[in-house]
């Protein structure tokens, strides 16, 4: 193999080459200088100069089971040499397996996976299956959210990046509960998850119920800030959802898998939803695969009907084969009991504590190994800090040789969940170095 | 690993177990009954019963290097051991130098590449890049075409695939040239080129010049019939664009990377797109792979502008590393040159031969590895046979051991680029004989 381009280069030389030819998501080509990560193992990613870093951020918050994971490489290699391809219209018992393993981690009535590459296409093949059994159009979801950049998914998303590409006709977007930046003027947690439902429930009537397919949240919604739905709001919204005839979509693309201390995050919220959709943690994105669980009702509708959707690679079995070891792998290390652990034990208390030394902290919200905390230049008004003091605190994590996730004034705490309580406790005395120093004014 | 639940089961029992939890693209669930194909080599894959196939599908039209080349298995695995994933914001030299390799092979001028999952979302973003470049919302495509199940995608898509799932706004669609079943009571090939290429200029005068982002076309449409663009369309369609200020986009998803016998498609069609889409080919699909090949006048535009789309799969390594490696494969092993021949000197050639004892046969097209054999009821009507006729053609075929893809009343004829003269002959006598034995009016 003439591998001749391929070479022990720098990281200035990596960065280079790779801004020379890639093309990159979501950002100005010019300021592109990514770090150049060569290798990982665990919870530790290192780059071409050699340099080690503890990542806090799992990539895009997707490698749950760590980097490297052998049996995860194992399996892959092994899936490589039998069969890396095949269409989805033949049949493959890795697949089936893949699609077992995670019924099996559904609630019941749960009966059938629809495979895809990504969270995207999961949730446009959700929506599709809403709106095919509903016969209705409308989808509803939060503005805060974040649910896919291809047509529809972009359009279900609330956030900044749906307006440069909102082409698509019937979506409704609503405020979801979020206390420390209320809409709805609560005071408490019950009151604000009464108000939010309140707030669903007079749109969808303003909507007109009958035009409504889905309702589609992020369990907890999580590029907006780890958003946890206080006690109430996620049964409440199953109940609008009942009374109207209206499809219930999570989206457990980054919630789900361990991330939330849980193999989907709505478990802890006494929840039953129509559809799950999922990605990232599935596998942690060894291989790009997504996916939607699907209820048994709702599977039923297409036993004698064409199901209009698809795409090249569903089900495909090198990413079923990463999902198989993922999930077993994650059931025999007891990596979920592990993620709600650290986050009980470790991540929780430390970072709520050091509040009190660090007045930049506005609130720490999470669980698991998903945690967000607020960086605000003042307490009383809770204003966020500038973009200037978020980037010297994401450089100064990083000169510490932490990889944090920051999303506009947060940091994201968003580890493997393989992490130890030692390397928990290493990446949060960094934190707290950095989070203490800060000036919030600057 | 306990693999306990995957055993050395019978076709039956895959299929059974499949079905039970997977949820199939593009079909009634009750009715599904693939192949269980439990392994692959080259041109021949196998099923669970031990029973082997030619394959004239190439699955999806993607396994254009072959099942299982090793040099691609092996540089899956070699890089699932090194890193299998990394977030799109980090820089990674094996991504880097997938793109350059697949520059090299687009025409001067282009300058990046930005890579998704598949076909669909990479469509997707060459909409977004050319709307968000143009200022302006419309995308014209033609009716028989593919490009995709997701929200934009599936709008710019033509064919019934498109109806159920129309929520997108700022789709034209226009009928391409397709002498055999001509829109334009066209006589020859160049009268065809000639008054479609009238009939979409037409078209965007009506629909507003200044509305029309891109134009968006199959270089040869696909699963629509394996139409060869007459001399003069897409030179025609570049005069066009350029006359008012429209991108071209040229979706290569299926044509592209030795299908044509071209490493794209449109380098024998004398016309240079602004976009270039890809998939399947780019590495047969043995990791989930896509992208767009971006002009460096677009490219450019988004130096200092925020590009608003990503997914957390782009560039991913694994991908990349198998793409490195099917494309250096198939430049070393004369994979583009091999379709060509063979296209050329065997299947071409034999393919037309056929009609001359094939009544059923109402017209041959095709170049490279990518044919289509139009099957008539009354070469005079051109009247198509019935669904039921290509049913018992397939299964014919399949009798023969040869797997064939069927669309509509069509068979298409597409080997993985690497078959022998020897299979290429096993396969055409397996059709001479179905297709010589039936009867056109069943
Ligand atoms: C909640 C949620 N849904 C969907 C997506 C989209 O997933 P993908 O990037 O794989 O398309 C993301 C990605 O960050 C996500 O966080
Ligand atoms: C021409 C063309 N474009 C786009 C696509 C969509 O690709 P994918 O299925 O990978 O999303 C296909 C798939 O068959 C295709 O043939």
């Amino acid at each position: 193999m003439t591998d001749s381009t391929i070479t022990a280069a720098t990281n200035a030389a990596v960065i280079d080459r790779d801004r020379r030819s890639v093309f990159h998501s979501w950002s100005a080509q010019g300021s592109f200088g990514g770090l150049p990560i060569v290798g990982g193992d665990g919870t530790t990613v290192w780059d071409a100069d050699g340099r080690s870093y503890l990542d806090l951020s799992s990539q895009l918050v997707n490698v749950n089971i760590g980097h490297q994971h052998p049996r995860v490489v194992e399996a892959i290699q092994r899936q490589a040499a039998t069969l890396s391809t095949i269409a989805p219209a033949h049949a493959n018992e890795t697949r089936a397996h893949a699609a077992e393993l995670i019924l099996e981690r559904a609630p019941e009535g749960f009966s059938k996976v629809f495979f895809t590459n990504g969270g995207a296409d999961a949730n446009e093949n959700a929506i599709r299956l809403a709106r095919l059994t509903t016969g209705r159009e409308k989808v509803v979801s939060h503005y805060r959210s974040y649910h896919g950049n291809t047509g529809t998914a972009i359009s279900a998303t609330g956030d900044w990046r749906r307006m440069p590409n909102e082409y698509s006709r019937g979506h409704v977007h609503v405020f979801g509960p979020y206390l420390y930046r209320t809409e709805f003027w609560a005071a408490t947690p019950e009151e604000e998850a009464e108000r939010a439902l309140r707030h669903l429930e007079r749109t969808i009537q303003a909507e007109g119920p009958d035009t409504i397919a889905a309702v589609l949240l992020e369990t907890i919604p999580g590029t907006a800030g780890v958003l946890v739905p206080p006690p109430g709001y996620l049964p409440g919204v199953r109940r609008i959802a009942d009374r109207y005839g209206i499809v219930l979509i999570l989206d457990e693309v980054m919630a789900g898998f361990a991330r939330s201390g849980e193999w989907f995050a709505f478990d802890a919220f006494d929840v039953r939803p129509d559809l799950i959709t999922f990605a990232k943690g599935v596998n942690s994105g060894y291989v790009p695969l997504g996916g939607v669980v699907i209820s048994e009702e709702i599977a039923r509708a297409f036993d004698d009907r064409i199901f209009p959707g698809g795409l090249t690679y569903s089900g495909h079995p090198l990413a079923a084969a990463s999902a198989v070891a993922t999930i077993q792998a994650m059931a025999e290390d007891g990596v979920v009991e592990n993620a709600r652990r650290i986050g009980g034990d470790v991540l929780g208390p430390r970072l709520t504590a050091m509040s009190a030394v660090a007045p930049v902290i506005g609130e720490v919200r999470g669980l698991g190994v998903f945690w967000a905390v607020e960086l605000v230049a003042d307490r009383e008004t809770r204003e966020a800090v500038s973009p200037a003091v978020v980037a010297a605190a994401k450089s100064a994590l990083l000169e510490r040789g932490v990889l944090g996730f920051f999303a506009d004034n947060r940091l994201h705490v968003v580890p493997p969940a393989v992490i130890t309580d030692d390397e928990a406790g290493r990446g949060l005395d960094a934190i707290e170095e950095v989070l203490v120093s800060i000036d919030p004014l600057a």
